[in-house]
């Protein structure tokens, strides 16, 4: 079954292929009356557009959004949403299909190939189709949109580890985030980096990545107990990005080490230099119960190598015959680095989410 | 906003608070005509149950379920789903409300109590009503129902590490996960928990776990290439569970220290000792591209430390006032070890769900 | 495809058939903090109750409500909504399946016993199942709950016409409503109609009915433009009620044979005697482009007559072979009687959910 | 709230206003490896297009729908569905937006100008921005690409009444519905139609209609016993569709006439002459206790007159002062004409889903 709709009051539905005309998002149920237009969007797109540096694809794409629907100018000329669907689209102009040819038989390992195949009969190979990271662009300008209804809510994300290699925690700054082209909040690790995804490019091959992502100014109050806790919700999100195969909430896994003692968050009253009770702790990511506790919302968030990789590796064809695969074409020798400005947008998503509902169900 | 229900053809609704008469689930879009009674769905409520030994909390719960609706005997007189919803019962005998009246009024650190304050300006707090994990009762109920509509799977959960002690992959023996109160597959690792989980109930503190669940027998083609991915539906469905801060699907964080060939699943032509294509490894855990690859289905799974703990925690009371907090009352001192059937209960759920959806869209 | 989940932000699940051991509704999504007990729900299934005028089925139930959940006393001991799912569970006690069996073989005409058969393979035939009107039970507790969510709203229905005998409108009279069993607002008619419906209950056979329902006090801006339309909620909320087979907004068909100028609800600005505008007419029944424009929410719904009677009609049986089927058991002569209770409620639980959702997008 | 997106198995999501660059549908859950293209939309198109008689809107658009992804060659070169959403655009070319000026202020009566005010506290009037029945263009493209998921049933729908004069049944001949301006398959009624439309046409008025829709071929099993009714989807699904204000199912508010006897669908077993077994009516519409009997469905839908019409009419402005509107711009003066293509869409949509839900529940 296909689902490409997110959402619960904000939803928004992705829409294109790798190396189809365009592709898209509709954003519905985002509340009216924001000031909108394309300029807003554009930065969040411009964050993920390849091709930038030798670290990214190196497929150029503009990723110039539109606005098709769902935004009016109002008396004084300002844009703003009205309450109905907003519907972007971000036309493909580097597509070279040519590339595909030798993929359309046979299954690539660690790809969406085989499992396409068996689930549908049919799929199109050009570029990965659906299962290209070309369709988190839709998710960047959705999420672009996300943001506009929690102006209260700050996020942020970096990468914090490529291919094993972890930022000092005392070394974060995040000014340096934006210096380099890692996403890296750490000037030595991002020194270091550079070469291990460099001679992984010139290698052919690709390496993994870990992204950290935290959110501040979300108040208390937001999610949900069960079905629908923010972790969930979160998880949920993260999980449905591309090459993504784990997910942690604050300490997540690490907590599992620890005693209830050591991971207690304990309060403090109301302070001089704070509103609200003081957490002197935040073990558990800012999420007690499945509900936000006004403290900073944090997630860690695991991207595999990428699949396309120039060593030949043993596969098999359509006719279930063995063969060797090697990805020619242009890919990301470690996609996590895009996948800072997704992780954000499909937090935005999440939280914007969580904003409307705490407001529809509790006033 | 609550979500109590969760699934998209086949659904369940659960209901009911720790304190309150009784808790259940709904079961709707289960398929007709599966054999089903109460003798099928029990010994999964046995499995979870409280006071089977000192490691777990000794509140003494029969929990017995009963079958209120969905099922009718055919002429043979062998009791059938009818394909209406199952409304599933279990109800409440062992509570002592009067455990709870010092945290009415104050937060237990690491709880839901100050986020639920935050979100309903009012909770009930006997057992910590709805976030108390006998809601867990209503999923294994409803997860034993999932699982006779697939037949075809075989789902076993461990515990792989408590307290940060990890059991050897070298001694795992699925034989051996019956033999001891940890659901723990390696004999020498089980005998080390008893001390440590013995030493941190004795001491009132509780410490972590992880669970791991695989499932065998899914079919390639289950799951959907983006929002739904079998990865998305799993991870919201484990992070729902109480205490969960981390999943993983397949190798998940190990993934991120990869290159792209030491993570790439291989595959063979089917040959005279397997059906279907032969994979010689499985990093990305039976899914890709969120779609199912006919390996098995393997995910990881963090329980964090229950906060119930005898040791005196600084917070804050209802009036933003200090106060110091222990718990009484009658806790685990592991909640991973009864995790193990509900992880069980949730995969079996997601799973019988995106048969019902494959079967659906792709016929 | 069983969905027996409606709404949106407050969505109610049923379950139950008609000769199991109980029937019941879970309500989830309900604001947290609303006072609430038994007695605020009791009453409105006691207008429901059958068994009380030999015009309606002599079935007797107590139909005695249960709430199992989602609630809990404030400090003053006043019972409370939490926010939380309230489980609502009503036990069924006047069974009497020996008057089914012979219908366990043959198909009643009208019934729905092909389409279920066709459809599941098999159907719990007792009492008609699920398909049994006593579903509506639960609706009416669902509704109950959702009317405290909507103080500022009234809701009214009544029957306007039976087997073709219609009130006159001149004789309108609200206080007549709860005077007679037919829950009719003309007393005139109330008279006719016990004949006319006696004679049908005589006859072993059965009439239709229409009824009629005005929620007042519903602002304006409830609803949404398309896909969740006011009038699309409505109508397939009074469409899911067991025997309706029509529902009108407003003038409905009538507005099919009117001009512009005939159909237009002329506005006039707010006056000394009324707040917010003030319409001339209200042909559109509240509603205009899917929103409510604050005026009164007006609808019709037809019932057709059950197809439970005494005459013979030709049918077939599971095995495709000709028969007669007459149904013997309790019935009601006119089932749309009953229905008034069962709409009002349907109106209760899609307005609350749309105050919910307004809220919630447009703060 | 606004919803955008219609169905559960099949679903699509409309976007775009009148005067906007474009419109368009995605349309997600469709199955893989149906022969898909533009061709096969077009002439669902054609047939609802503006400006093809004089008694449609004059405005003149081509409609031409473009698809944008979801659809992939294969090896043969015919261009097939691939499981994926598919985007179809259609862009405006003919708006006049300066025909509107005069109502970005006042509220025209019957319209949704005032409702949207109070909901959303802004409105793109342009057109109607959103609740322009151009949104119905995105619909009738959806639906056609529904037909393809339905190829065993046929769909056929008519004008059966215009400002009060309807057909006569015994002069129905489905042939004469293409033959005329108003799709009807009453030759006689049409000639009469021509004057009635053209009067209306010429004094600035609109008047109302009835449209009629059978869809012949639909298996028995479809559909859902209680809230998802077949009865409450096609119910829900009509009603979202402008003017629109009754629904009615087989005979509709006419069975609240009938008696049981009268009201009965008598079966008779499968014969020389037929598959399945032989109603002898067909009073239900084709469907029993909300599931479809094998019989062909029926429905008749109401359309209200256009509320924009010439001759002034009393209403208030945005602040709240009388005003008089008469609405200038070019409209149709029965919009229900137009409505034929779009009851049709809405029919394919409900019964494509409904087979994909069947499937995936019943196998």
């Amino acid at each position: 079954m296909s689902f490409n709709t997110f959402g619960r009051l904000l939803r928004f539905t992705t829409w294109g292929e790798s190396h189809g005309p365009a592709l898209g998002a509709v954003v519905d149920g985002c509340p009216p009356g924001l000031a909108i237009d394309e300029s807003l969007i554009q930065p969040f797109l411009d964050k993920r557009r390849p091709g930038q540096s030798k670290f990214t694809t190196q497929r150029q794409e503009p990723d110039q959004v539109r606005i098709l629907s769902g935004t009016f100018a109002d008396e004084s000329g300002v844009c703003r949403t009205t309450g109905t669907p907003i519907s972007l689209m971000i036309e493909n102009t580097d597509q070279r299909s040519k590339d595909y040819g030798e993929i359309a038989q046979a299954y690539r390992p660690g790809h969406a190939d085989y499992a396409y195949d068996a689930k549908y009969g049919l799929r199109d190979y050009r570029g990965g189709g659906r299962s290209s990271a070309r369709e988190t662009a839709a998710r960047v300008a959705a999420g672009a949109v996300a943001r506009l209804v929690i102006p209260e809510v700050t996020i942020t994300a970096w990468v914090s580890e490529i291919g094993g290699d972890a930022i000092d925690p005392d070394n974060f700054d995040a000014a340096e985030i934006g210096n380099n082209p890692f996403f890296c909040p750490d000037a030595q690790a991002a020194a270091r980096w550079e070469k291990i995804v460099d001679e992984a490019r010139l290698a052919g091959s690709s390496i993994g990545a870990v992204v950290e992502c935290e959110a501040s100014g979300v108040p208390a109050g937001w999610g949900a107990p069960l079905y629908a806790k923010l972790d969930s919700e979160l998880a949920a999100a993260m999980m449905s990005i591309n090459a993504v195969k784990g997910v942690e909430i604050g300490d997540g896994f690490h907590a599992a080490r620890l005693t209830g003692e050591q991971n207690a968050d304990a309060m403090r009253p109301a302070g001089d230099d704070h509103d609200g009770p003081l957490f002197l702790a935040n073990h558990a990511g800012g999420i007690a119960g499945g509900i936000s506790t006004g403290q900073p919302v944090r997630l860690r968030v695991a991207f595999k190598p990428t699949s396309s990789i120039l060593t030949p590796v043993e596969s098999i064809n359509r006719s279930g015959e063995a063969t060797q695969v090697r990805t020619k074409g242009r890919h990301d020798p470690c996609v996590g680095i895009r996948g800072v400005p997704v992780v954000e947008a499909m937090m935005a998503l999440v939280l914007a989410d969580q904003k409307l509902l705490q407001r529809g169900q509790c006033g």
